[in-house]
């Protein structure tokens, strides 16, 4: 669905009646750096959220869906810290991560079970929740519209840029709504989720059900379509919140109203998954692969993620080298109906397109027009396969030192 | 089942009536190096083999399953090149795996369908057929009982070691019987096998039948359960000839016989799969995954290599951090039964063991302990879940700045 939209400033303060903030309470051991976030509705919200499917699920995510369970799908504020995961905590972390929600809760006069919780950073490690309860008063007197970059940069780990978006549009109804986001993430990316936290905010009125089937419909083709290194971490979250401030009439069932919700609140998450796989850890370049010609949307999404999770494809991504047999060899392990003998391969970025594969056999082109493509930031591998109806794309980013580097000794 | 086992020198030479012969035909373009393999066994031989799983298969695959079909599970030779996989190559190349193996047939005065073929290398460039057939007169001239390193280095491609075994075993019937295998193989590695190239050969006397349900199970718990990259390649072909030059009884049921030779047979097997995950590409370390208590064998096996597999764990061996958290997350996405609660997780070496994870969750232990166990060159990461029967052992090897240069330009 072709929508219009407008850019905002702001992130996931943009709507209406939504505040942020976010301090150094520290969590994050020496590090001078923000690390709890808070964000609150002037407004009771509607909330969907989609966790990890890893069986390892930190205490924070347990205790989100509990609260959401309970609530009816009704919630308030979030509050988030990074440098501790609270996974692998046990029963002392999931009376952390509930502590955690009690302290936002009587500070900000809501229900616990309004309040959303969510962790990132080291596994297997104590949370300081006194720590987040001693800050707890600080960070409710600094909420304010403009918190959102504040609440940001308290949620990021590895992560070296800002992912926000926000956006405007008007429904066919003619209310104008609101959407806002932020994210992080940058390791530990992969379907089904990754140590991905991505908050969405609206202003638009959206019943629980129907903000629910929008959340999980734009996540199937986004976050889950996303692959840093095919590691699914414990801690992956995307929730939304939905407090109707901007006075539309509730989105309730399948109309033209909800269809544009439904298809912004995608963009605006295919627009994180995208920056997410641009600051993948240690990524140089921003690989984009789309699949064209499958039998279904679905085999056409397998098709993309196995190319785009390679980590053969990834480093010679890496090293611009147009090594499409990489590609094919992904395509043909992917799990999903796929004929070598009808597909297609090329190459593009904004420097140009270059045909590398027809029909599953090399055709003849020009390494040096290749190399060029491939140097370029942003890369596009382009595969035709077949002539069936599903067509999908999927996200990641090449494998470079700095991967290994990162990786290699994260904990000191 | 224990079985007494003496190491032999020769390799694929080592068991009775095989001679084989390796040079440079030119197909590696530039490199002064061996490129084309022959190996022959003087009697026939019985023979099986198991392929890729990969939907795109090089024309190699294609021609030795036909020509095992065709001879009923009957060979004579095997040829077998480096620097090109004739993969994606189309008709032509079957043509040209076919006139491979006809080449051999008729220098050997053999049937062609009695030749099986490998290939490894680059993806999608046609293969220099014509190189192979003005080689075959020097090739066959060359065999000899002492050629299995030739042989060997001749399908070498980013390979820095020769990998290599040969044992001699008595059967419980007495008979004295040897079993020779080469491998190649160190990118592209991951369950179901990889650009892996793996020939046994034995005297023993075995019908068909058994010889490739022997081979079945001793590739299922041993190659595998190989991960060095993620990426099922095109070419994997493990292919064992048994000629019967030792005299013995055939091998026709599931008698104590066959069972000491089966279990030499996956001893051999699992010994190749560590020397290739100790040589994947770029790596530092041979990083073995044992998993204990789980409810099958299957599922030990399936969360052993979730984490052999993992980045993130390979990244940690890498930097020798006991990372343990990245673990209990690869065991989580394995998508088999698994209760992190029951889990416990140990590293070791031959610098000691150091125990870091007790039911899901952290024990104190000495980081210092920690690293020197880690700085070894051969790591175990224990695992063991629940109190179920199911064991199994996987194997891979660190992530390192090398694996991102070896494959950031390799065909260049």
């Amino acid at each position: 669905m072709d929508i219009e939209t407008e850019e905002l400033e702001g992130g996931i303060c943009a709507p209406k009646g939504f505040m942020a903030s976010g301090l150094r309470a520290g969590i994050k051991a020496g590090a001078k750096k923000r690390d709890l976030a808070l964000i609150y509705s002037e407004r009771p919200c509607t909330a969907a959220a989609v966790f990890t499917r890893n069986l390892v699920r930190a205490a924070n995510i347990i205790v989100t869906e509990e609260h959401l369970a309970k609530s009816g799908g009704r919630l308030r504020a979030l509050v988030a810290n990074s440098g501790n995961a609270n996974a692998c905590t046990g029963e002392a972390g999931l009376a952390a991560a509930r502590r955690m929600a009690e302290a936002a809760a009587a500070k900000l006069g809501v229900g616990r079970e309004e309040c959303a919780v969510a962790s990132t950073g080291v596994i297997g490690v104590p949370l300081p929740v006194e720590r987040i309860e001693a800050a707890m008063d600080e960070l409710a007197a600094g909420l304010s519209a403009d918190g959102g970059d504040a609440a940001l940069e308290a949620i990021m780990t590895t992560d070296t840029r800002k992912k926000r978006r926000a956006i405007r549009l008007a429904l066919p109804s003619g209310h104008i709504i609101r959407i806002g986001a932020m994210a992080k993430g940058s390791g530990m990316i992969h379907p089904n989720m990754a140590t991905m936290i991505a908050v969405i905010t609206t202003d638009a009125e959206v019943s629980p059900a129907m903000l629910d089937r929008a959340l999980r419909r734009a996540a199937d083709r986004s976050f889950n379509r996303l692959s840093v290194d095919g590691d699914t971490s414990t801690n992956d979250m995307a929730l939304v919140m939905a407090n109707g401030a901007a006075g539309n009439p509730a989105l309730e069932d399948e109309g033209p109203d909800y269809r544009a919700f439904a298809a912004a609140l995608e963009s605006v998450c295919v627009n994180l998954a995208r920056q997410m796989a641009a600051d993948g850890e240690g990524a140089t370049k921003l690989l984009t692969v789309t699949v064209s010609g499958a039998e279904t949307e679905e085999d056409a999404a397998e098709l993309a993620k196995s190319v785009a999770g390679s980590n053969l494809v990834k480093a010679a991504c890496f090293g611009a080298d147009a090594n499409w047999g990489r590609v094919l060899c992904a395509l043909g392990y992917a799990g999903r109906a796929f004929n070598p003998e009808t597909t297609n391969i090329a190459f593009s970025s904004k420097a140009g397109t270059v045909k590398v594969c027809r029909n599953g056999e090399a055709v003849v082109f020009s390494e040096e027009d290749a190399k060029r493509i491939l140097l370029e930031k942003e890369i596009e591998i382009v595969v035709e396969t077949g002539r069936g109806p599903g067509t999908a794309a999927a996200w990641g980013c090449d494998l470079s030192y700095d991967y290994v580097k990162i990786n290699g000794d994260y904990r000191t």
